[in-house]
């Protein structure tokens, strides 16, 4: 049997040298890596209270449609700006160079919600933190996240330090 | 019980005077609409011999995955231009105004392969065509396409015609 790493395809020095890049497409074109990832973060939230999966534009969509399937619950794309056709909240956050936006639908996150974010990897944490603080200010709150791939080396999990963060798979460098 | 179609969410004049926007982010923010698509879907790949999902970015993930998963198949995503890391396959395709351009991992998709096609929307297909074109050139074989929405008054279909195609819910309109 395959251990989870193993579907995990490494490229070294890409897109720049000295960055080992994780490929989760490794993971998809194998029926049984992707029944693995997805039986595992369903597993991953196993006895959290929550209702709606949000997962960003677009790997957050191949994992977190699935898991939103097998437990019966709403999901909401998280989405870049101009993709969405009616009313919405934008966060913008920093990025080592420059900055970025995101939307989602307004009516779509009611007050009171209980939000599990779901994305492919989990690096520096920029974006599910600015997810995150998007949810609140909305009155929702933030129950878990759940990433495929965690690089440990970037410290992600100290920006996500008030929230429950769990990954399948995770490496030491970055 | 809510008809299919009470799921999707109609914009008038959006993104022009004219358009009748059809949202599937409609049927994603409830559970039941969810689920009753994906089901659909995964009812019109009874009887199907096939290997592999090909769902292209982005709402192709959010439609395709769950099916994939569902059925124990492969997905592979069909993305723009600069987002795979490893070596691709493209394809140019003509649009209304101007082109766009797809592209896949060269070695996921194998020559005999059988491929489902899976996103939200068919509208005039020449997405669906395009990667139909590059399937067909890597020598695997498209079984089926299937689309959560139809706006049949754009015939989609003509285009498709040599292939065998599925829509959950279908719109006279354009």
């Amino acid at each position: 049997m395959k251990d989870l790493k193993d579907y995990v395809i490494t490229i070294p020095d890409f897109p720049e040298k000295g960055i080992m890049f994780r490929d989760v497409t490794g993971i998809l074109k194998d029926p049984d890596g992707l029944h693995a990832y997805i039986d595992a973060m369903t597993k991953a939230l196993e006895g959290v209270d929550f209702d709606v999966i949000l997962g960003p534009e677009s790997r957050g969509f191949i994992f977190g449609m699935p898991v939103a399937y097998n437990l019966h619950k709403a999901f909401i794309p998280v989405r870049k700006p101009g993709k969405l056709p009616r009313e919405t909240v934008s966060k913008e956050y920093s990025l080592e160079y420059g900055s970025s936006t995101l939307e989602i639908h307004k009516e779509d996150l009611l007050p009171g919600s209980k939000v599990v974010i779901i994305d492919d990897l989990i690096a520096t944490a920029g974006t599910a933190k600015a997810i995150a603080s998007m949810v609140e200010e909305m009155g929702a709150s933030v129950e878990k996240m759940i990433f495929a791939i965690e690089l440990a080396g970037l410290n992600g999990r100290e920006l996500l330090k008030d929230y429950q963060v769990e990954s399948i798979v995770s490496y030491e460098g970055k």
